[in-house]
């Protein structure tokens, strides 16, 4: 059959991150003739080796090629050399933000055979999907010092929240809550402490809801929720949350689900006003980089959430399945490199 | 010998609070005269009930009263008849402003005996103190709403911080950290997106810690530190964070040693200008008040505590070591009422 082309920016950044996508790129490959898609891709050079040659984070004239992509994938950006903030905030957060990536998609769920370090779970029991908002909250940089390196300086952050934004996240929220079985949608926030933002989620989730009747919904504290997480996983389907407090518990939710080697996410504009960015949501960890220790089934799985933005729902189904059952075996399996478990599973999508 | 007499404000307040204090108060009770102590106890009637009955949280009188008290033993507070963040943010955070408690201090650490959800974790694995900043950062209140319920609404919270604020709790976790065996103290922040603040943090953190060359310092983020509390909670001592991520990453602390029954905590103010206030990190229960059926471990733990702060450290010590010798012994025991646990814990004190 005829193949339709994607136009793919690959970033494959710093440290592990060229590894990993290595892999991804390998199974994407592997699984796209299967669906009748072909992957035109341009490899982007940003990170820290870029910034440290040019000074530069994310050039306008970069952002606008991205513009023009249909789809991005990232590996990871950063090291120590960086001074903390420079990349996070002017290559990753600045995607995300003119890109209008509203949605930050992050599955939760244990694979058979993965070990939780949570004792008494079964693998049905951690299941659920976090839709954190992306593009608002205490994410903004809107903030500042006054009296810097003085005993007399302040300084401040502002989180900032708005109906349009907080709406359009929480019904997209709804949609994937009404979209799974359990049709149960928690809102994590502070309500009690942050009154303002708080009271904005809660009554949009409540306007909002009046149009699911089908979805249930629910309201835990961040900090209850983070202890939920920990000994009731099974109380949560699809959650929705601001962009700080989803940070936080889907690296619990990481944790909980068999490590940060595993965990996926995507950078979603659902209104396809500009490309939709899925990375693995660990970083560059510099310390195993070169070594082919990398574990880069969270970017498969990335990869995996790609395909179905791109509308190849069977292909995304063929990888997941394809990870579920090379996770399955691995036990068994000892020690093997970045390139095996890539190998692994591209030779599973195919056969 | 004679006794010393020390003013005690007690709050029950609400759900599982006035069941839980009157435990608390009957081990005080019972190890006080051990330590020549007496304690002069005045009971406030302040929370949920109060607030329907008369529409106040924390009246200005009352307020003025707590100052002239020497500490203050505090249950819980809460209802959901009671509009979220009234009883937050009117008494509770209240009492901490006011009261300068700039320190919210709560230990995390896995008594023998005791289950914990997470698997292959041996006892000494979780012992760390957390020190929560405990009156600035996002909890300060300020911020607002425009165009509240409109399309165009935009609600926005401020967190504020200050030299003066991040000092001087950042010099307390440093005294803390230096007077424990490891001598660690590791910063919990997310100084790679909230860049103003988190920036300021790391500058008072290396320049208080050239004071202090015998304690090893530590930057994890907020994201990263809850996964590590999940499947490396070996990695931390002494904690020192902000009010939000305090809260946060305690919640998980209660979480993973054995539970939000356990968990007890204080809100210092170690210039004592004001009285502190040591409170069980719990919350009211409403679900299960008036039943018996709530652990006053937490709050029994958070006089501990109290008794620390008002010098007697031997008595700190007893009540300490009743409780870890009461729970040793539970799982054995089949379920006790809140009573029962109660005057175990205080036979022990004494016996
Ligand atoms: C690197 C950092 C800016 C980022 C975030 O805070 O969103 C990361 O932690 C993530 O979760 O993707
Ligand atoms: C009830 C609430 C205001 C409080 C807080 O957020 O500090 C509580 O969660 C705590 O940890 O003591």
């Amino acid at each position: 059959m005829a193949s339709r082309s994607i136009r793919l920016a690959v970033i494959p950044g710093d440290g592990i991150g060229p590894e990993v996508v290595a892999e991804g790129l390998k199974v994407l490959e592997a699984v796209a003739p299967t669906s009748g898609l072909a992957f035109e891709q341009t490899s982007y050079d940003l990170g820290a080796a870029r910034w440290h040659r040019t000074g530069e984070t994310l050039p306008d004239t970069v952002l606008d090629e991205l513009r023009e992509q249909e789809v991005i994938l990232l590996g990871a950006v950063g090291d120590p050399s960086v001074p903390s903030g420079v990349l996070e905030r002017g290559l990753l957060l600045r995607t995300r933000f003119e890109l209008d990536h509203y949605v930050n998609l992050r599955p939760v769920k244990l694979f058979p055979g993965v070990t939780t370090p949570l004792s008494g779970v079964k693998t049905d029991d951690i299941d659920m999907v976090v839709v954190r908002e992306g593009t608002e909250g205490p994410y903004t940089g809107v903030g500042g010092v006054l009296r810097k390196g003085t005993p007399h300086e302040v300084a401040t952050q502002e989180s900032v929240n708005t109906a349009f934004g907080v709406e359009r996240v929480v019904r997209y929220a709804f949609e994937v809550a009404a979209s799974r079985p359990r049709k149960k949608l928690t809102l994590v926030h502070k309500d009690n402490v942050l009154t303002f933002a708080g009271d904005l989620y809660q009554r949009v989730l409540k306007r909002v809801g009046e149009e699911y009747p089908q979805v249930s919904t629910d309201y835990v504290h961040v900090d209850a929720a983070t202890m939920f997480f920990v000994n009731q996983p099974q109380r949560f389907d699809t959650v929705v949350t601001d962009n700080l407090f989803g940070d936080i518990i889907t690296d619990i939710g990481a944790a909980i689900a068999g490590g940060i080697g595993l965990a996926a996410s995507g950078n979603v504009n659902p209104d396809r006003t500009a490309p939709s960015m899925f990375e693995p949501v660990h970083g560059s960890a510099p310390d195993i980089a070169g070594q082919g220790k990398a574990d880069p089934t969270a970017t498969i799985l990335s990869v995996a959430m790609l395909l179905d933005h791109v509308g190849a729902a069977g292909a995304a189904r063929r990888v997941e399945q394809a990870v579920s059952d090379d996770l399955a075996e691995r036990a068994g399996l000892g020690a093997r490199s970045t390139a095996q478990i890539g190998d692994a599973i591209a030779k599973r999508v195919t056969g």
